[in-house]
């Protein structure tokens, strides 16, 4: 078979704490096949470099005949772009200052694209999700897990900013009296919407001998969940409905300055807290109405909605679920993040 | 002289609340000649249209061989581009709805580049100020002045957002139970550290019957400004001292969330307020260290500094003063807003 006739493929690599999930990908067709392996923290990073690797030459070798444009890693952070450093990422402890980029490029022929994690997601939501429905070429996505991730794209590419870290406003602070983060400051996004800071708003509750009901959960369940405490909120307990609603106000604080920073089309908001948009909404397009003036010109149906597309400014919640991270990792390598690699995006489109 | 010998010119024009300055302006050798007028508020907006097109026409008039490359404008906001209207502009009150552009553009042939102040001063700090001697081509600058204005500048482009208003880190919440905005917001930047925000924070002092000092000032000077608080603290004056302490920390905690975002080398701090760099930057810095972590891996010396250039993250005080303005607007029709525009440039450069 000669090149001409070869299939453009890519691989993605969703490295996460708990598992490694690679698969391969065509442009035309989606994810072919993949594979889902735990994530040995405890040999050490060169030896989940190893796996990592070993996936991916496992299914390179079940597609002879395609033409492989590139290798598309999805990492926590933070990272160091284009170095490709990890520097104390909290999800993979014991990685600081490890080279992956390099340390991958060593074993691998195809060209490697490495990427913060939420700049996978983001990515992946704009190509998969609400940004092909809404036909924009510009997105803030926010990542409400255990910890806040972010990424922003700018005109159809990621924002790295200089040292590949921009993209952080999970540690914005949106109460400058709030609870400490891991990352030193305190009243950050993450500890005050994340699935962590939610479990942990009820447990101060519950050391307080306040919200009787959530204690009693807590005590049936051993360890409360984000989940758990939406489950509450949705029955009409008092306590979990405020703090839902207190994480809304968190979330609209801090999206309300991206939308006067940035003024883009789309802000999504992803991750498993996500999913209680019911419960978290409510206050948290209060707190844009209020903070954003961007907002309230350009929200949609507002004065100065007319120029931007879909009717305004729209803030909603992620259309891709999990496989946000494996699909976004799968489009990097098709993705030009400088601009020698623009030649790439036009041979696979 | 034939068309091949004319000197390439551009004409600015600085719409202030207060005057308005036009100039016509060289690539080569900088500003001209200029003229300033007072902005006839009363007359209404399209008297001051009219003004500005008989001083763009005096300046043309004056320079027959000149090939004009055409007209910058910088105009106080907030502004919705590309349509060139206003939207309830503080300093320019009974201009809501007025489109600005249109009218410039129904009266002048020369090609019309409208933009934000605060963006036209970024510009110019860009070419002509900090980001000339450090050789950046992003930066972020906020204008601590009646009002606080913001521009980002990202790859040596202004960044609009979709409808021309972002740029607006002057109305981030950096309190969120902070003193009530002209924004609707409570807790913003520009009234926590805006020359406004300081006579506020004295006046309230003041007003509880603290600040004995400040208030014998007061009653000497009738209305205290930001400059005679200044004065206070750098004689020694606690409460000043402290006003000026909490204006860094506003600044502060804004300056972390901008760089968490968006990871650029150039942070610079404009207008009156940066004269007091001396009395608020160690609270700002104090606050960068706590909330950034991204600048605690990036600031100068630090572990993520080398891949930046001018060796880390740099937080500066600005080394152009009012005549920004001006500089900036010049600029303007030299800048490529849209990507048609790239030409221009390439003929002045």
């Amino acid at each position: 078979m000669t090149k001409d006739h070869a299939r453009p493929l890519t691989i993605g690599i969703d490295l996460g704490g708990t598992s490694l999930r690679v698969a391969s990908y065509s442009p035309a067709h989606g994810i072919l096949q993949s594979l889902c392996l735990r994530t040995r923290l405890e040999a050490g990073p060169i030896a989940v470099v190893e796996d990592m690797c070993d996936a991916v030459q496992d299914l390179m070798s079940r597609d002879s005949s395609a033409d492989w444009l590139g290798i598309g890693v999805g990492s926590p952070g933070p990272l160091e772009l284009p170095a490709g450093r990890l520097h104390h990422p909290p999800n993979l402890p014991g990685w600081d200052g490890f080279p992956l980029l390099e340390e991958l490029q060593t074993r691998l022929k195809p060209r490697i694209v490495l990427e913060g994690d939420a700049n996978v997601a983001a990515l992946a939501e704009l190509h998969h999700g609400l940004g092909k429905d809404m036909q924009v070429d510009s997105l803030c996505m926010l990542t409400l897990g255990t910890g806040v991730g972010n990424g922003i794209v700018l005109n159809g590419k990621l924002w790295h900013g200089v040292t590949g870290m921009g993209g952080e406003a999970g540690h914005m602070t949106v109460d400058r009296e709030g609870p400490e983060c891991g990352c030193g400051n305190r009243g950050c996004l993450e500890v005050c919407a994340s699935a962590t800071a939610i479990v942990r708003a009820a447990e101060r509750l519950i050391d307080s001998g306040k919200a009787k009901a959530l204690a009693e959960l807590k005590e049936q369940k051993r360890q409360l969940t984000a989940f758990d405490i939406a489950t509450a909120a949705r029955s009409g307990n008092e306590d979990a409905i405020a703090i839902y609603g207190e994480t809304g106000r968190a979330l609209g604080i801090c999206l309300a300055g991206l939308i006067n920073i940035l003024n883009l089309p789309l802000y999504v908001v992803g991750g498993g807290v996500a999913n209680s948009w019911d419960l978290l909404s409510p206050t948290l397009f209060e707190e844009l109405e209020l903070r954003s003036y961007v907002y309230r010109l350009t929200a949609p149906g507002r004065p100065a909605a007319g120029g931007m597309p879909n009717g305004g400014t729209q803030v909603k919640p992620a259309k891709l679920g999990d496989e946000a991270g494996l699909l976004g990792a799968c489009l990097l390598p098709l993705e030009s993040i400088e601009d020698t690699r623009a030649a790439d995006v036009a041979i696979v489109n």
